[in-house]
């Protein structure tokens, strides 16, 4: 496997720190882990007597679930914080949470955090690896894994692809962590949504197609990644309403007829059926939204695994 | 043992699914598991490396902590999930987040649900097997079978004994799940609550004798289940209040007395001392409220050993 | 090493339960522990197969998480309880919650509570040891545990050490248990803060010397002590505000010159700065605070070995 030859960072922060190399490593390694969660003993003692611990700051079920299963998967233990039960409310800096935190020796930090920077933020200061799970609008790069992890499955390749991005390109973490993996890996990249949910500049940055309908972007798609709509943050202000941008941005089977046959439909969950989507696309063979799910506890065991006492690992085997 | 020659459902809704001979194998399980708990050493290996998801969806202490332990138990994995921390909120359908669980692999799913229904409609659309933690009025399997393991230490057996139940019959899951498993067993089922608290059909549905005074109830009766009244949901609405109800429903002493001698006394709990029954009779040496808490874990156990990958259980041995 | 030769108590409740000999015997202890915490495999089967569980009705994060890892570091199981999830908010009185888990039988009962008196309260009516981690203004031995850890790794010693303790300390477990605790070992004790912090009697009870003022709390100190101000509680109450505090009570390097050069600073967490101490103060090469954090782990590992099953350890060793 390609990993051993590679150098990891300390820290999971985004999808710019890696190449091509580093990219297809972790698709791999988790390849390699997701036969794991199939078979009747679904643990490896690759992380026994480590702690990884999960802090976050904003709620999440899913991202939350899917780090403890990677984490217990590997033998790791786990221990949970959310920001309601700790000492945030007592006026403690998110630094030095952290650090006392640091202090018990953990061997990772999964962080998910409102404010964008933060991981990035802990990581230059603290030794212990931490683990980006979600930082405001900046990035989400084990939801961009996990979805490329999910295409390559599919399709085979990323290299060559074209894949729609459409929703609120603007405030969207897993969008910016799609478009730089998604580009690293050789795909041809489309965004289309709102014009208040759009910012200038993304062609220039990240050398993807920005449309405002839905249509141009869908042609000839091998791939639609459907971006959650934050109906409870957003409803009345970005747009006229949930049905208005169904009606303008869902995508419904008139609309995925533009894309290549078999485009595979993602989201990063969870999808408002209705609004984002209709019952029928989320329901149909093209749609791998749970393969995603599935896909996502792999992505999170091979960079536990990677990033964890990388130092240590040279020579050893991923699985036991 | 009997539960190798026996087929088991995939899921445990209610025990309407079970014969005697089902309804003893469990029991008997439980036995063997209960000694676990008392070892020096109070774990055995026989769910190593699964994963048991607790999804309650409704608050719980005991239910919730007396499944976690007997999972641990078994050397299980446990994750659990609260409806406050989930993607409820975000307005994701009970169908939706299941899904999204299982498919993370795991190897059973234990829920609280406040609608009655949403074990089996889960139970009929996921692959994993689901275990009812209570639902709505509905069921609660395994309070019912603690229950039946807390009476058949005690009392030897079953079959014959006159078992009342009084309280709050008509929204009481709890007595759902007695009588159906004290019928199978062979019991004589006595009910006893007040008008409002009634629901008719019972005597045709369960074969039970209905009362609205708990003094014909509790005549001669072996064993005494007395049901929790929701003081925080019903006060003043379908009784004039805590006092009036200790005063013509609680138990005490005198009433106690219209039992056979040492006639045992449950409760599902926690208890409103002084409601439901005297501070006296919660003491008293025929009071198993506690046996019940020490048995819910072993029946938790033998339910998990039987229901988990129970087509690989064949020719194993339950305890190492 | 000392433990051995001992008898140990079945709880611990606050450190006047401990001799010299007892005090030293854990701290000796926790130095073994603390090696664990810096292992590659941070991990010992001192408790396997154990349940510890955490019952925490006020909220914390650093105490709860350090007894959660250092049970997870023994390899024994832990269950969380918080007051809002548990059956409290039912109405049932903590015996009756406490008694209930103790039918599940734990190993051990590790309680937080803001009644001073909760923990003692428990332990004389359950069989299961109880480890008290902080109540009401009553006591909080691990902290001073750790706290007397920290001095004496530091400084080699606590006998004839001179140390100050400043801040609330008429409202402090921290301040009590410490006071006990360095008393027994041969420490001076100091005390300082504002008049209605302050009471009555600490002279005569603790053998501690009292002040209103900090200097001369301070003057040729080896350690101090700085307590949190519970500015959510008392602003405007019993001190005019922060900054009127920091004026007057706070450490800053001008206070700190009054104590002898190298004088450690604690804080149990999480600290004001800028109220109880300068941010200077905080990151000063004095300040031990988070070491305090990595000792906490230690010490709890080393309380619960000797409290778990101390009847059965005669003879075994603590690492393995």
């Amino acid at each position: 496997m390609l990993y051993e030859h590679l150098l990891w960072p300390k820290d999971l922060i985004d999808l710019d720190q890696f190449t091509t190399e580093h990219l297809t490593a972790v698709l791999d390694a988790a390849e390699n882990f997701r036969e794991v969660s199939e078979r009747e003993i679904k643990k490896v003692p690759t992380l026994k007597g480590k702690l990884v611990v999960l802090f976050f700051h904003e709620n999440s079920t899913r991202t939350r679930l899917s780090f403890e299963v990677a984490a217990k998967r590997l033998s790791a233990d786990t221990i949970a914080l959310s920001a309601s039960g700790s000492s945030m409310s007592k006026g403690e800096t998110l630094l030095d949470t952290a650090r006392n935190i640091e202090a018990m020796n953990p061997d990772a930090l999964v962080i998910r955090h409102s404010a964008s920077g933060a991981p990035s933020y802990l990581g230059r200061r603290l030794k212990c690896p931490i683990l980006n799970a979600g930082d405001g609008a900046h990035a989400h790069p084990t939801q961009a894994l996990l979805d490329l992890m999910t295409i390559r499955r599919r399709l085979g390749r990323i290299e060559g692809l074209k894949v729609a991005i459409i929703g609120d390109i603007a405030h969207s973490r897993v969008a910016r962590s799609n478009m730089i993996g998604l580009k690293t890996l050789g795909a041809m990249v489309t965004v289309a949504g709102p014009p208040s949910m759009m910012v200038g500049g993304l062609s220039d940055e990240y050398g993807v197609q920005v449309y405002s309908r839905p249509e141009p972007a869908l042609d000839g798609a091998d791939v639609v990644i459907m971006l959650r709509i934050q109906l409870e943050r957003q409803s009345g202000r970005l747009f006229p309403g949930a049905r208005e941008y169904a009606r303008v941005y869902g995508l419904n089977a008139q609309r995925l007829a533009l894309a290549k046959p078999g485009c595979l439909v993602l989201h990063p969950g969870p999808v408002n059926q209705g609004v984002e989507m209709t019952p029928e696309i989320y329901d149909c063979p093209q749609s791998v939204i749970l393969d995603q799910v599935t896909n996502g506890v792999a992505i999170r065991m091979a960079l536990l695994f990677l990033l964890v006492d990388n130092s240590e690992r040279k020579g050893s085997q991923p699985l036991a």
